[in-house]
This record gives structure tokens, sequence and C-alpha cells, in this order.
């Protein structure tokens, strides 16, 4: 019998209306023939709420109770829905992270998993039931409470798919798919029938946010077929998997935009082995997560260095700096905020010489200047001004053809 | 090290303000050297909300999934109390009822206690921590959630009591003790610094709801002594305990009023044996908690029956009587709502002739029928108008001189 794992987000449980609408979808499944998993998420804004009452008795809550808290979220929505499936004739149990088996490291609030054990939910799929698993959540080796970090439902979803030998995994969200851009920028952008791992995860760390990276990389470590969609109509989605049909074909799957982005120029530093090394290791040591690099050797013995971090990293990247470049030479920190990092993705690309010749040549027809460049062996970003950032989407989504199959 | 446990309610954690009182109330305790283990309720109202959300999704939802649901009630009050003590510096740590050891047969939403695992709470208090436990809640053998029932998180402090061998169990509520009658009918009452278990449990089961039996017959069997008392101010409570000073000279405690019963009258029923049987086996089989019984031979082979019910069974009571009756030879069931039982209660009566007299001679000094008689080794209870019962209380007050120590 066909098994599936199923996993909505806190939208789709926000309230009494839109848990019978997908216990609905849940039965529907079940009665084409499927064993089903579900994975929810807490309903949206449960968890915003129980970090501010947090917040209003302690200014810095530990991670252990904040853990403990945070939990009753998702056991919520299990139990709710396990209900709404009872009243609609549904055999159903609900499981928190702990009752099914999802064993975690003990980092509280950003957990990592260590096992999952398949044996009380096939149990129960074999009994005909269909088993509701509280996402985010697991158990540490002593019991106490984990939860599993941003993205931390997609997780849950993709390992227990890959724990129970699920045939797919459905990501439900808030959009339908993933497309060849962003259709709020680009008209005629087009959903992708198929993408591979590899260009999921490019894509996602280019700014289309449909899913965080970690939980594309576990399945893709796993081969976990999983398939984005909408909770919201009946629309097929997008399937990632390892293997894409005519991949060959196909040079440039997507474009993705990231305006979350600014660049920071560290000028005039002695240009000598370590220099570079320093820098990045103190922003390393302060959790700024560096994206494209480029040094430029200069004269005079000094060099620059330009990079771009997030945006809400800015100031502390620069607060870490300057002392760090006072301590070894000199050495000036400048952040320009304005800009955007444009990505082309696309396995085929590897195989494919010109494809940066045609962004770059597309961009100048146009009119848009680059200011750094970075490549990947499937993906070419550049970094260009923010209010030509969209632009520059439609004009490269143009050049490569993507409105068309 | 002297060891408390302290128990508070729903209203006691109603809101951040709340928690924080509470926390400082918990740090003025092991401020004076003590070991504290805190059981806490779900904060007042969750519980009702939960259970509204749940009827909107199945109009019966199952006894495990509604566990799974309200178990996140008393989840959320410990981690947030743990917040609240580590915000003033006191190191804390929650515990679910899982993570406590506290384990309970399977009878989901009346689950009974099988066992508490003391370790995990006597590790933590020899390293200076408190404790802070969900009441109300347990595992069974196979890990689901459990729910003790009403009054369960009382249970759960006695329990704790017992098992990590605590000097006394205190039981924060809205009321500040046990009085002699209620405070607001009787306004002479006096407020009692001690009582037996045997006096609590009949004030108990006689309207006094400061807790429910349950409790009490579990702290009497193990000997636990706990004191009920206010959280809102720091008065002493009463004590409940096994001896209670001055017993032989005290022929009654306190007197109580259950308004919430209702008088049924069966009458014209055959005078054989097994006629009474079957009435009060179809009572039993249809949950019916009957109360007071009497039964008077009638005349011409028939008899009557009276007993009390509360309220809210009186339907199902009746309902239940009429088809048992038609089948067995006829009968009549009348009821009366307008009653209410007025109890004495106090160790001292059993050695002491003349109670039920001075009683009875009180209430008719004051013109006020009695109706129906009932009496056990520490109380008499006596039925009375619905519309003469405060004034019942205070005569019997009276008649007693319960205002004088």
């Amino acid at each position: 019998m066909p098994r599936i794992v199923q996993k909505y987000g806190g939208t789709s449980v926000g309230d009494v209306e839109r848990i019978k609408k997908v216990a609905e979808r849940i039965k529907a499944a079940r009665d084409e023939g499927h064993q089903i998993v579900v994975v929810l998420s807490a309903r949206a804004g449960v968890t915003n709420e129980l970090i501010a009452r947090a917040k209003g008795l302690c200014a810095d809550p530990s991670d252990r109770e904040l853990d403990q808290l945070l939990a009753i979220g998702e056991q919520e929505s299990i139990a709710l829905m396990a209900m709404a499936l009872h009243g609609i004739g549904v055999p159903a149990i609900s499981y928190t992270g702990a009752q099914a088996g999802i064993f975690t490291d003990r980092a509280h609030t950003k957990a990592k998993l260590k096992m999952v054990n398949p044996k009380p939910i096939l149990k129960d799929l074999k009994e005909d039931r269909v088993v509701i698993v509280a996402g985010f959540q697991g158990i540490d080796e002593e019991g106490q409470i984990t939860t599993l970090g941003r993205g931390g439902s997609d997780l849950t979803a993709v390992a227990l798919a890959a724990a129970i030998k699920a045939d797919i995994c459905e990501i439900y969200t808030d959009v339908d798919g993933v497309y060849t851009a962003d259709p709020r920028v680009v008209k005629n952008a087009r959903k992708l029938p198929e993408i591979s791992y590899d260009e999921m995860l490019e894509l996602a760390s280019s700014g289309s946010k449909v899913m965080q990276s970690r939980s594309v990389e576990f399945a893709k470590k796993y081969g976990v077929v999983f398939e984005v969609r909408s909770s919201f109509n009946h629309n097929p989605g997008t399937i990632v998997k390892e293997e894409v049909e005519y991949m060959e074909q196909v040079v440039v799957r997507g474009v993705a935009v990231d305006k979350d982005q600014a660049k920071i120029i560290v000028s005039n530093i002695p240009d000598k082995p370590g220099s570079a090394a320093r820098v990045f290791r103190c922003l390393a040591d302060a959790n700024v997560v560096v994206d494209m690099i480029v040094q430029n050797v200069g004269r005079h013995g000094v060099a620059n260095l330009t990079f771009t971090v997030p945006q809400a990293d800015t100031a502390r990247a620069v607060k870490t700096l300057e002392p760090v470049l006072a301590g070894n030479g000199g050495g000036e920190v400048a952040v320009h905020g304005k800009i955007a990092k444009l990505s082309v993705v696309g396995v085929g690309m590897k195989t494919h010489s010109g494809v940066a010749a045609t962004l770059f040549q597309a961009l100048a027809g146009a009119g848009i200047n680059i200011d750094l460049i970075s490549t990947s062996e499937i993906k070419i970003s550049v970094v260009v001004a923010l209010d030509r950032a969209d632009e520059a989407a439609r004009v490269a989504h143009d050049a490569f053809g993507l409105d068309k199959v």
C-alpha cells in the first residue's frame, strides 16, 4: 500500500475550520488507499505568543524551559487533528515527538536528529490508523523535550519519511510549488514540475524560502522524494528528487533574488598571509554568515575584501571587525546596504558553457551594472543594485527562456 | 533540610503577574532553607478553552486525545514558572508528569496512580534546584499521556509528598483554610487551625469543596500531612493530619451545607426482597451517585424509598428508574429539587451522645423542619428546605458553640 507523509504548516492548522479542511484532505488521501502519516506545526502565532509570555517572566529564558514551553504548540495541533479525523470517521492517533520515537541530541532549541524509531508508527499504520506526529520536537536520551530549530517540522516530515520508507513526503505550504522565478516579480514565471535536490538547495539559499536547506539536505542524503504543494488548492506541486527528467537539455532551471543582503567592504588591510583568515575567523566566531566573497589584491601592500552578509548581521559584523582590524595593522570597514543578489540555478549548467556569458550580456543589455560575481557548479550569482533587482530577474528569466517548457 | 511540596491552582498561575507573585513566594520558602517541589495546575480557563476547541472538531472526542490535548495546560504553567524563578535567580527545572515519573493505569481522563518514581526529583533537590511538576497528568506503561480527573493536581501534590517523604504538602487555593462553616453564610465562622483526615473527608463530601475526597483519602492512607492555605495572603491555613490536639474535647468541628442535592421519592413499590436492590443497582449502572437513603416500610404490601442525588443527575435518575419500576411490579417516581443537606461533623461525636438531640432541638427552636436524617460515625446530616438552609447552618453553628475555640 503506498505510504505518504504529509506535512502541514502553522497556517494550515490556524483555526477549527482550517483543521477540518486538512482533515478532509487527509481522509481523501486515505480513501484512495494510502497509508498516511501527518506531521503538524503549531498553529500560526502560538509560538510567538508563548515566547512573549516567557520574555515577560525572564529576559533570557533557558533553552530547556523554552523547549518545554514551545513543544505544547504542536501537541495542541496533533490532538485537535486526531479529533477532527475521528469526527469524520477516520481512525487516527496523535504522537508527540517523544511518543513517535524521534530522538535528538541535547542541544535545546536547535537539536539535531539522532535516530527515529519507526516501530510505533508502523504498527499503527498496519492497524489502519492515520498517525499524526508533532513536528519540530523530539526527545533526548534522558527524556528531555528538545526542539529542532527553524524549519524543524519539515525536517521531522522528511526524517519520518526516511524512517518508515514512505513513497513520498508531501510538504504543504502557502505556495503551490517551486517556480522558475518569484511570480510576484516575473509575471511569466512557470511552476516547475520537478527539480533536483541540488537545485532546490541553491534556490533556497538564494532567497526562495520555500524550505530550509537543512531539510532538503536531509532528504538528499536519505533519498527522500518530496513534493512542495499548496494546502489551499489541489494543484500538483513541485517534486524534488535526485534524478530529474530532461536534465541534460535544461541548462538553467530558475532565477532567485535575495534582497536581504548587505555588502561589506574591508579595505586597506595588510596584504600578507593570514589577513583574510583573521577577518573571516572573527566573523565566524560572532555567528555572522558570510555569503559571497571577493578579494582584490591591491597596490602598495594593502588588500581589499568584499563580502555579503544578511542585513540583520551587518551591525554585529562591523562591531566585530573594527577591533580586530585595529589590532592587526589597520583597515577600514564600509557597509553598502542597498544591494540584491541575483542567482541563476541549474544542474545542466555544469556541462554547458556560456551561461555566464548569456547572463552578463542580458544584464548589460538592460543597463544593469554587475557589482560582485560568484559561481558554484550549478549556480551563478551576481550582486546588483537593490532598485534594479526585479528588473534583473525578469531579464535573466527571459534570457534563458524559462517561461517555456 | 525540611522538604515541602507546594501546590498552586489555576487562578494562582492565571497570568504573568500572578506567576511572578508565586515565584516570589517559592523563593521566600527556599530562602528559609527548605527543599521545594511545586505542583501546578493549568492556568484558569485554559482547560475549558481547549475542550471548546475539541468539541468544535468532534462531538465526542476520544479520551486519549483529550488527555493529549489537556496535558499542555500544565506544561505551559511549569515552563513559565521555571522561567519566572530563573528570572529572580532561583535554580529551577520543570517536569511534565512523564518526566517526573508519575505512572498511572491506562484509564484516560480518569487515570489512577500506580507508582511515583522519586529518583529524578530527589536528584534535583539534592543539587539545590526547585522542581516544578505538572499536576493532573501522568503516563501509562506504554508512554501514553493520561490525566487524573477532577482534583488531579491536588492528588499529584499529595502523591509526590508521599514519594519524596516531604515534611508537609501545602495546598494553595483561593480560600485560606477550612472553616467551621461557610464564612459567607455564617458570619462568626472560625478558621480551624487543624482538622483530621476523616473530618476533612466528611466536610468535603458534605459540600465544603476545598478539596476532592480522593486526595484526602490518599493523604490519609500514606500519612501525608497537608495544609490548606491561600495563595493571596500569608495567613496560616488549616493543617490536615491524623491526630488532632484537643480531639477529645471537641465534639463538633464544623457545619457544612450542600445545596446541590435533589430528593427523589420512589413510592408504592412492592415490599418484597430485592425491590430496593433493583432500584439502586440500576442507579449505580447509570453512574448516579446516591447519597442519603431512607426506606419507610409502608402498608398494604408496598414500600417507599427516599434518597438524594446531585441535582445534575436528577433527570438521568428518573429516566433510568421508570422502565425498571414498570418491569418490576410498579411504583412512582417524584422529584423534590428545593432541598439542602446540612451536616455537622466531628471526630469527637462518636464518644459523645446528645449531638443529634442538640442539633434537632436547635433546628426545631428555629422552626426549621427536618425532612431526612442520616448519620455516620463522625457526621449527622439532615435534609431541610433549600430556603431555610443558611439559617439552619447559623443555628447549628451557634448550638455547638463553634465560634469559640
